[in-house]
């Protein structure tokens, strides 16, 4: 059955914009016909077209099933990437194994200064539909590291920063995140944190983390952070 | 420093083939600088150039460093993806993230039925410099499924399947899985196995296994069942 994304879908019970045109034009729905919706946060519908056009497809929704969240969340926040793909990669894997936040900073050694959200939102959409899923990850531009991280260490309760110090290993990511927690989990740039940056995170609490015994680029790092905090919640 | 791939290097201590031609036409490379050299193998050098040319680039060895393998051993054996970029990324990720085989099987359901394991082996070559690992994964492209699975399963400690059957829930492979393990993991096609090759897997002892909560990729679902043995082993 065909899976739509409708945000706003409970006060409006319709598909707008590109998923209306994307029902008229593309999939040609007739009324009477029967679809899927999920608003990205938490319901998803079976509904009834009542009727449908390039810019409104009116539904009738015949059954509503609202999912729990997890008991915990994550937020990995990274530098993007030089080559965007990485980037847009990272997006579509998060989404697909269940991601609550990525959050884009830019910091010192950063390579690249733009991002286009909205391309990389099209594709958390797409993921969230394939893996099936009601929730959406929350996609967002912070601006400057060190002016963005007071705000955003006051909001979190386990704090980690995937960095490897000269001096003493610091434990596993799976030995210091307790289940059931709000995460937040900081990858740095291609050209790694400066000092001043790592001294920042230091004064704010977050804790040192490894993620392997190998160097990883910047997204898989992400990933492997993002999957390794949904592996500490296994019961 | 310059990173190369030389596979028999501890017998001929040179740079043959690509990776000749890369140290003389690209990097320019002249006598007296030195540069490293894994064989992908487990042993990693610094050598110094002797003589460069396109065709053949002699070193001598400086030093050498022999790194242990892990206590443990992952081969996920999949099917290709009808689009060959996922698959790509799976080597890459995999690669960087430490996999010891990627065995490539064609089932009833397969969309594809070639790949291009030249390419495939560049893209490992470029993940295991990139992370610097001394270990170059095996790739291999064994065929049908059901001919060579009798085979595979003889070898192998631990033996997994990902899939989950209409009835109950298998246990998660994090929990299933045991440390210091040799592993072998069968990720399905994007059609799924058919239920005669589950039977198989059956037959022979292969434990069904989950990878999360969510409907994942084959390749996402591959990459994840690498991460979790992984973390399987973390001390």
């Amino acid at each position: 059955m065909h899976l739509f994304f409708q945000p706003d879908f409970s006060s409006i019970s319709a598909l707008t914009d590109d998923e209306a045109f994307h029902a008229a034009k593309v999939l040609r729905l007739r009324e009477g016909e029967t679809v899927q919706v999920t608003d990205g946060q938490g319901s998803w519908y079976d509904a009834q077209v009542r009727q449908s056009t390039p810019k409104r497809c009116d539904l009738q929704i015949l059954k509503q099933t609202t999912y729990e969240p997890r008991p915990y969340s994550i937020e990995i926040a990274l530098a993007p990437t030089k080559n965007i793909d990485r980037i847009e990669w990272f997006v579509e894997k998060a989404t697909e194994m269940g991601m609550d936040k990525i959050s884009f900073f830019y910091t010192k050694h950063s390579e690249r200064r733009t991002i286009k959200l909205d391309r990389l939102q099209k594709i958390a959409v797409s993921a969230m539909k394939q893996s099936l899923q009601a929730y959406l990850p929350q996609l967002e531009e912070v601006g400057d590291f060190e002016k963005w991280l007071p705000k955003a260490s006051e909001a979190t309760a386990q704090k980690f920063i995937a960095h490897l110090p000269d001096d003493v290993l610091p434990p596993h990511l799976l030995k210091s995140a307790l289940p059931k927690q709000n995460y937040l989990v900081l990858i740095g740039p291609e050209g790694d944190f400066t000092t001043k940056e790592i001294e920042l995170t230091q004064q704010l609490g977050f804790q040192m983390a490894v993620l392997g015994n190998t160097r990883l680029r910047t997204e898989t790092a992400a990933l492997v952070a993002c999957q390794t905090l949904h592996l500490v919640n296994i019961p």
